[in-house]
């Protein structure tokens, strides 16, 4: 089956605007976009997106995919957005099964951004099975905490958006920015989709940049799921580790803290989850047979002062 | 008309858990509370929210404001929260007209938390009309950031929370936080709905922490909405925006930045964003009249040193 047809439609990440500060001086800065994404279906509205636009078919495919209305990249023949009209077309190849069935149940989630799941996701989970031996060393994990603190982002120059990243290991795949962190997972689980994967770790996924979907040799597509980190620079909600799983993804890890029901969805799929990971510290909530532990790697300990 | 009847459900704001830190050592720490609460308007289920549960029921009813379903708490008649089952069970006293039809439009925001606003509400901004006379000074606004530091919460005990308050000048009235940004400032709206207003401000509000809704003598209710500040923690989204504007609260400040769709809307209605709020420093995004610079108080300069 071949990949489906995606645009590469493109609009600026960031505005300039002029803003007052405390010192009663007018300065410039950078704000980052926030713009209205509404999805059609085989012509049929769905939902708008509000996103800051980096990478929209991405979106729309993952959107699709981690709301479960589409079961894999099979499913779409083309998504076509135009910034100009702020929409997104969806052609699929069959159609979308008792499409208004399945959108009419919502929960509001917690999460920063795309807040919206239609049907049960919880019911899902229990079917969802993620591979047993997959474990990350403490040397890696401060690795990916160092990548992420050296990419050059939206996030430096106009703040206010969430990052998430893919790993394979230590090694930086795909790093997304958005103004909602849940389009922001959605965003690279629709490149997941567009970069298919085999049952053996035994190559590697294309370098970051490198876009199969839209031409060129297709690339060796050959790593599992199963040896992938997700970061986010946002909490571990129920919604998050909801996703991670969904996508397969056995190992979370977040700038940010957890929730209770978070914490909860992870025990019960056997995710790892670390969170307030910066520099040395972390906290490893669940999972922590996947955590191998390095604990020389973590420097001195700091005591109080008597 | 009286006042709707609320409940008053209260479930643990945080949990326990044992973690493991990066010396490979056992923790343990507590991690918010994140439960489902879906909410039940005349026996028919419109929408379940993911929320800390701090105040259930000013968040079930302000949810129903900003969504527009309902014009004000006349509608209600009663609110019931059962956390065993995690419901909210809402008795309206005539129906809601077209509900069908108003709960089909799926706008999934960039907001943390509740992201799913129903119908347009960005049709509606254009109908607001923010008092033209409310101004802050700059004093206020240092005060009104050191009132949020020094409040005792969630967040210091267990991280993982958005704060919402609602001021009146610098005295704070009401302190929320939930899992979501979004739930904050739809129970500050329960809140507000709650406490009715008359159009001078001749009077004050109930103190924090007494509960008009919840018995003993009405209160003095005699401030106008207009004369609120809207404090944040989270980013000034276009959601955010609007839904302070549909409060009638003219000036929000938060600790973090700005969209370039929450910028786009505060411009339109005027009012007044202020983002970046830590300590002495911040920046007025728009409706800078709003705002009485005193940068005397602002410290001195910092420069870089050649």
């Amino acid at each position: 089956m071949p990949l489906p047809h995606l645009t590469q439609a493109r609009a600026p990440l960031t505005r300039e605007v002029e803003v007052m500060n405390q010192h009663g001086e007018r300065e410039t800065i950078s704000i980052p976009a926030e713009r209205d994404l509404t999805v059609y279906v085989d012509k049929r509205e769905l939902v708008t997106l509000m996103t800051l636009g980096a990478h929209p078919e991405w979106l729309v495919l993952g959107y699709l995919l981690n709301q479960r209305l589409i079961a894999s990249s099979d499913d779409i023949e083309s998504i076509t957005v135009d910034w100009e009209v702020g929409a997104a077309s969806v052609k699929t190849r069959h159609g979308i099964d008792h499409i208004e069935e399945r959108t009419s149940k919502r929960v509001v989630t917690t999460g920063c951004g795309q807040g919206s799941v239609f049907g049960n996701l919880m019911d899902e989970i229990d079917s969802i099975q993620l591979p047993a031996n997959m474990v990350l060393r403490q040397s890696q994990l401060y690795a990916i905490v160092n990548a992420i603190r050296l990419k050059e982002s939206t996030y430096k120059s106009a703040g206010s958006v969430h990052a998430c990243a893919l790993f394979r290991g230590d090694e930086l795949q795909l790093f997304v920015e958005d103004v909602g962190r849940h389009n922001a997972v959605d965003t690279i689980a629709g490149w997941m989709a567009m970069t298919p994967t085999l049952p053996t770790a035994c190559g590697s996924l294309p370098p970051e940049g490198a876009d199969p979907a839209w031409g060129g040799p297709a690339p060796d597509r050959t790593a599992p799921t199963g040896d992938k980190i997700f970061y986010t620079t946002g909490r571990l909600t129920s919604e998050m580790v909801i996703k991670s799983a969904q996508m397969g993804v056995p190992i979370v890890v977040s700038r940010s803290g957890i929730t209770q029901m978070g914490h909860a969805v992870a025990e019960r799929v056997g995710l790892c989850t670390i969170g307030r990971a910066t520099n040395k510290h972390f906290l490893c909530y669940t999972g922590v047979q996947r955590l191998q532990l390095q604990p020389e790697l973590a420097g001195p300990k700091l005591r109080a002062v008597a």
